[in-house]
């Protein structure tokens, strides 16, 4: 019977739309690995580093893209972020699914890796607000941003919806629950693909 | 926001594999239609005309075959079996998914389908028993057929089972209740597929 590689979960969606706590649930249940990103960003109250972001200073972070670790890296308001090779690589090898919350920038770079082992092994999601309003209350929700960042991110957020033709899978968001819900049933979709099972 | 056209989806497996059971279940608990095949084989005790099979003589069968009204037909067992093509596309083209449990030639025929909307609708799912010993035991278990019956199929079994890598999914089959959760969460998945929701 065929082994399997492990699946490269990557989910976007504008900011706001949740798909953070999609990939933190999943990993948390045990059905995946969450994939820390880098960025250049100031931690917000109660994030912690190596947990949340791995916190780097722009300088640490050119320096170790420069040296080519990084699967993605993209400038995102004003900020550099990133996926570390190493947070990724072992884990596929070895049959570990792992999931990261990327932006649409960082998402078309998974789809055009270079390297195929990772490329054949991403599956993306794009998560749909379900409507301009819900998305500003989620977004104004959050509270600890001024109106302009606000404006910003909603001015971001629609720029990037409309990239969601270029993802495998959209999810329009409804509760939660029903999200969750749709989402585990695309990560154990995706472990019966045939494609995945004769690679190996 | 985009519409989507109905998911043809076409499940095989060995006889005794349960595929009849999970396409079924699926269409009474109202997620999508069950396809009724014809059939020259006679009713089994219990089958019902219309329900479990449109029973047809060899001549009825074979002169629908040569109007085109099938979207696929194949002979198993010595007995022809085979999808009427109004049992499905009305329904596809109104967004209802309809589910149909087919043999490795049934399933080849849909993949190859003339009709671009029927084949690019369709997803199947190979259904493949735990082991020789669990299909045995399935394939005896029905309790009406000889020995020499089971023999046969359970050479046809072996001969199907080689086919799974032409699926786009492999169900490794457990439980009746793990089988049906993953086949529906394979359902699920299809449903938020971008492909379906770009080609409407």
């Amino acid at each position: 019977m065929s082994q399997r590689t492990g699946i490269l979960i990557v989910v976007s969606g504008p900011s706001g739309s949740g798909k953070t706590t999609l990939c933190r649930r999943l990993a948390d249940e045990g059905e995946a690995r969450y994939s820390t990103s880098c960025t250049t960003r100031n931690p917000r109250p109660g994030e912690v580093d190596g947990r949340d972001y791995h916190f780097l200073s722009r300088e640490q972070f050119v320096e170790k893209r420069e040296a080519g670790e990084f699967l993605e890296s993209a400038e995102v308001h004003g900020n550099l972020y990133g996926t570390l090779k190493y947070e990724v690589t072992g884990h596929l090898e070895n049959g570990t699914d792992v999931v990261m919350d990327l932006d649409v920038q960082g998402a078309a770079q998974v789809r055009a890796c270079a390297d195929a082992a990772i490329r054949l092994s991403a599956v993306d999601l794009f998560v749909m607000p379900a409507g301009n309003d819900e998305l500003l209350a989620r977004l104004s929700g959050r509270g600890t941003d001024t109106a302009e960042v606000i404006d910003l991110r909603m001015k971001n957020a629609l720029e990037e919806i409309c990239q969601w033709p270029q993802y495998s899978y959209r999810l329009l968001s409804g509760t939660q629950e029903e999200d969750f819900s749709r989402f585990k049933a695309l990560v154990v979709a995706e472990r019966m693909r045939v494609s995945r099972l004769t690679q190996a």
